[in-house]
C-alpha cells in the first residue's frame, strides 16, 4: 500500500501555484484537481464505474449522512467505502461537524438573516467540550458526535483522507464567543489526531485551519495545527459572504501556506474561485457545484455555458459542447436534452452530471498545463 | 432498408407457443419478445446506450406524451425518434387513443370504481366520430386527435410499429354502448390505415383488435380488421379485471390469431400473465412493469424477487442475484442497493432498471429456448 504523500512536480513562476501528485492508498490524485461531492457515497445520477471512468481522481462523502444512513457499521462490514460503494480511486471524507453545525445554525444564507442564532427546529441539543448531542434527523435517536467518534466513524468508512472534528462556528459572532469556538476547535483537532494515530490504517489527516476572516487569527491557526503534524491542510470556517473576501483571505494565507504539504479549501468549487484560488497555492477543492447544476439544467462549458431549458435549445441537434469528447456529447442534442430536462427524466440528471463532471475534470487540466507553462 | 415482416422458426408441438423474428427496418425483434415502456423517449433513469447495451430489441414510446412535450415537430426536426433519442434498435408507437381516454374514464383501478363516468376533471372535451377533442395537461391548449392526426404525429415520431387510433371503452358500459364504440373503432383504424398508406415510410401498422370480454366481438374484430390487411394485430381494449379473465381470452383468441402475423399484447407484462400468454401464440408484450417495479425496490430474480428495503438485506453483500451477468450484479452488493433505495438515490433507479430490463430480456431467450424444444 503507497504511504500518504504529496508530491510537487512544479511551482509556477507567476504565483503560489504548483503543480503535484497526491500519492494515496487508492492511487494518485493530480493536483490542482477537483473534487466532487457524493454525500451518500455516490455522485448523485451516477454509479461508481461511470465516475472511475470520468477521470475523478479524488470524491468526497460526507460522514454525517453515512452515519445515519446506512450507518458506519453497514459500510464497515462491506469492507469500507471502497468496497461499499465499488470505488477504486481515493475517497475523502469530513468529520460530520460541519453538517452538525448547519443544522444548529442553518446555513450560510438562512444565517446571514438570522445573526447566527440557534435555528428554532435545530436537531442539536447540546454543544459541549466533549462534543455536540444531535438528534438523528432519520429516527429521532440521540446521537453524540466527539472528535473521537467522529474519527471511528472515519476509520469504518476508511476513506484515503480524513478530517478531525471541528466547531464551524455561525458567521455573526463577537470576538469573544469566536475565540472561545476558536481554542476549542483545535483541542477537537488536537483529540482527532491523537485518536486517529493509534491506528492511521494508511489513512492521512487533513488539519482544518479556522479563524473565520480574521487574518491574524488564522495564521495562529495554522500555527498551532502545524504543530500536530497531520497530513495535509484544509480550510475550513467561515471564508467570507463575497468572493472578494474569499480572495483576501487565500492571498493572505498563501504567505505562510505550506509548501511540502497539500492544501484543500473545503466546499467550495465555482469557477470564479477556482481560478482565484488556485494563484494562492490551493491544491484541491470540494463542491457540489458542478452535480446540483447539472441537475438544475445548467451545463458547464468554455464560452458560455448552456442552460438547457432556453427555448433556442429546442430543436437545437447540436450537442452541449461540439469540442467535448465526454459520453453525453458524444451521442446527445441539446434538444433532447432539453425535452428530457422539461419532462423530469432521471435520464436527465445522468446526462448532466457527466458532462458537468468530464467538464471540472478537463478545467483542472488544463490549469495544470498552464501551471507547468508558467501562465497562471 | 429492410421491409418489415415475420418470420416464424418454430412452432411449439405443445401450444400455440411459437419462435419467430420480426423483421424492422432498424433491426430484428427475436420473438417472444419483451417491449420495454419509455414514454417520454427514454426508459426511465437509462440513456439510449445503455438500454442497446442490454439487448432490449424493442421500446415503446407514447405518441400522446411525446405530442404534448416536445411535440412531434421537435422529433420530427431531430429526423425522427431514432436520431432524437440515439437509438439504434427498433421503436414501437401507440396512437394516443389509450392515454386519451384514460384521462377521460380514469385508469383501470379508479374506473373500477366510478362505474365507467367520465372522469369530473376529465381533461376530454368532446369526443365525436371525428376523433377526441382535449386540453393538454402542459400549457391547456386544445388538441384534436383524430386517426389522421395520430397517424401524422407517428409518421413524424418514424417508429418502426406504429398502432392505429382506436377508441378504448370504459371496463363498465351496457351492450349497446360497447357495440357503439367497437364500431367506430374499427372506421377509425379504417382511417388510420388508409392514412398510413398514403405515405408508409417503412412503417408498419398493427391492427388493435376490440371486443372486451366478449368473445364473439373479439372474434368479429379480427375478422374486420383482417381484411384491411395490417402488418401485425395487438390485442387492445379491456382483458379483463383478473388474470384468469386474460387467460380465458387469450385462449379463445388463440384458435383464431393469424398464424402469419406477429400478435402483441398490449400494456399487459407481468411474469404470471407472460407465462399464460405465450402458449397462447403472443409475441411480444409491453409493460411499465419491470422498470416501475425496478423504481419501487423490487429486483426481479428467478427463485424469489428481492425487495431490496427488507432488512435481511443491511449487510448482505451478494449481488442481487449471483448468477447474473448484468452490469449490476457485476458491480453492486445488495447491502450498497438498499443503501442508495432509502436515501433515495437516483443511482439506485439506474442500476436497478438495468438489472430489471437484463432480467426481461433473458426471461424471453429462455422462453425462447424452452418453445424450441417444445417444452412450453
Amino acid at each position: 500500500m503507497t504511504p500518504f504523500h504529496f508530491e510537487v512536480l512544479h511551482r509556477s513562476k507567476k504565483s503560489h501555484a504548483r503543480v503535484g501528485r497526491i500519492h494515496t492508498p487508492h492511487g494518485i490524485i493530480d493536483t490542482p484537481s477537483f473534487v466532487a461531492v457524493g454525500t451518500n457515497s455516490t455522485i448523485k445520477a451516477l454509479d461508481s464505474k461511470t465516475v472511475d471512468s470520468l477521470g475523478l481522481q479524488l470524491m468526497f462523502c460526507n460522514t454525517y449522512h453515512l452515519m445515519l444512513q446506512p450507518g458506519t457499521e453497514v459500510v464497515k462490514a462491506a469492507g469500507g467505502l471502497h468496497t461499499f460503494m465499488n470505488r477504486k480511486l481515493p475517497i475523502i471524507t469530513d468529520s460530520g461537524g460541519f453538517q452538525v453545525f448547519s443544522l444548529a445554525y442553518g446555513n450560510v444564507a438562512s444565517e446571514l438573516k438570522s445573526s447566527g442564532k440557534k435555528s428554532e427546529n435545530s436537531s442539536v441539543l447540546k454543544i459541549t467540550e466533549e462534543g455536540v448531542l444531535f438528534r438523528s434527523y432519520r429516527d429521532g435517536a440521540r446521537v453524540l458526535l466527539t472528535p473521537e467518534t467522529s474519527v471511528q466513524a472515519q476509520k469504518d468508512l476508511g476513506a484515503d483522507i480524513i478530517i478531525p472534528f471541528d466547531e464551524l462556528p455561525p458567521y455573526h459572532i463577537d470576538a469573544n464567543a469566536l475565540k472561545e469556538s476558536f481554542d476549542r476547535t483545535h483541542r477537537w483537532e488536537k483529540r482527532s489526531i491523537e485518536a486517529h494515530r493509534l491506528a492511521p490504517n494508511g489513512q492521512a489527516m487533513y488539519a482544518v485551519i479556522h479563524g473565520g476572516l480574521d487574518f491574524d487569527l488564522r495564521k495562529e491557526s495554522f500555527n498551532t495545527l502545524q504543530k500536530l503534524e497531520f497530513d495535509g491542510y484544509a480550510i475550513g470556517g467561515s471564508v467570507g459572504k463575497t468572493k472578494k473576501d474569499l480572495q483576501s483571505l487565500l492571498h493572505n494565507m498563501s504567505s505562510y501556506l505550506p509548501q511540502e504539504h497539500p492544501v484543500h479549501l473545503l466546499g467550495i468549487g465555482d469557477l470564479p474561485s477556482i481560478a482565484g484560488a488556485i494563484p494562492n497555492g490551493i491544491d484541491t477543492f470540494d463542491s457540489s457545484f458542478p452535480t446540483k447544476a447539472a441537475r438544475h439544467g445548467l451545463l458547464l462549458k468554455s464560452g458560455g455555458d448552456v442552460r438547457i431549458k432556453n427555448a433556442c435549445h429546442e430543436k437545437d441537434q447540436l450537442p452541449i459542447d461540439p469540442e467535448c469528447p465526454c459520453y453525453t456529447c458524444q451521442h446527445y442534442s441539446r434538444s433532447y436534452l432539453q425535452h428530457l430536462f422539461k419532462a423530469s427524466e432521471l435520464t436527465f440528471y445522468t446526462l448532466a452530471t457527466i458532462h458537468n463532471i468530464h467538464f471540472m475534470v478537463q478545467l483542472m487540466n488544463s490549469y495544470r498545463e498552464q501551471i507547468l507553462r508558467d501562465e497562471v
